[in-house]
């Protein structure tokens, strides 16, 4: 068995949501909403060559999110099913990710699409999207081949 | 600023690797290497439904990773970068991510292809991959765009 483990953000996560039953679930149901990743400038240096990746993974803390236990309802689908089969907040770890489009970066500071993330979002750590280490061809995707497209769109969006 | 954030493992990763110099860098490079989750059992339950994925994504600590500055080289390519611009395991925070393939579940143990961590790396959370969340289809890979893909196999396996 091991211990805790400790983390210190390395940046926070600047958003449009301020509420979390309003922040889209995932980044492809928030096209157009704007987002930042400001890294604190002690690690800016790490940012170096992240611009020429189109996308990036980003790992935080879901600080907000309360324990679920580990059957939840996912937010496309009224059916339960393992934490860990979903994306939910409600984990044992409060690690989120978020692939996000990467428009550009200023300095210390990536500017992104597709924020799914509350507004002040501690961030942990960034990983670039690579093609061949990221892009499954044909993944069997669970229970998420039962929800159609249009459906996922409506509940993932979570528009006021 | 926010202070430390601190997680608890819920599980361990069993592996054939016990060297990190002869640990594949990524499960692409990593094929037929056999790999168990062995999720604690008190979490079990969360586990629920997610054999009906062929991919998951683990996400845990890099244990046995010295920082290496926020400039490294990365494995496949003898050029610094930023760290953040690469999966480095010398990073700030010592989050590692797999994407690999999941080949059964049986009770709290999950049957993996493609392990490239560490026997007994302590894991944090299990996501699964997504087709509509994760499948970028043209994604520019930056500075990996500059390996071919021969190099990254004859790098990536680390083979003793």
């Amino acid at each position: 068995m091991s211990g805790a483990i400790r983390f210190t953000p390395i940046g926070l996560l600047r958003s449009g949501h301020t509420l979390a039953e309003e922040t889209p679930i995932q980044p492809v149901y928030a096209q157009g909403a704007w987002g930042r990743a400001e890294v604190f400038p002690e690690y800016a240096e790490g940012l170096q060559d992240i611009e020429s990746f189109s996308h990036v993974f980003l790992i935080y803390h879901l600080h907000l999110a309360a324990p679920a236990g580990l059957i939840v309802k996912p937010f496309l689908q009224d059916r339960e099913r393992g934490v860990f089969a979903t994306c939910h907040p409600g984990r044992p770890n409060a690690i989120g990710m978020s692939l996000v489009a990467l428009l550009r970066r200023e300095g210390h500071v990536l500017h992104l699409d597709g924020a799914d993330f509350i507004d002040g979002t501690p961030l942990l750590d960034i990983k670039p999207y690579a093609a061949r280490f990221h892009r499954i061809d044909r993944p069997r995707s669970g229970w998420h081949e039962e929800v159609d497209e249009q459906e996922a769109v409506r509940r993932g969006r979570r528009a006021p």
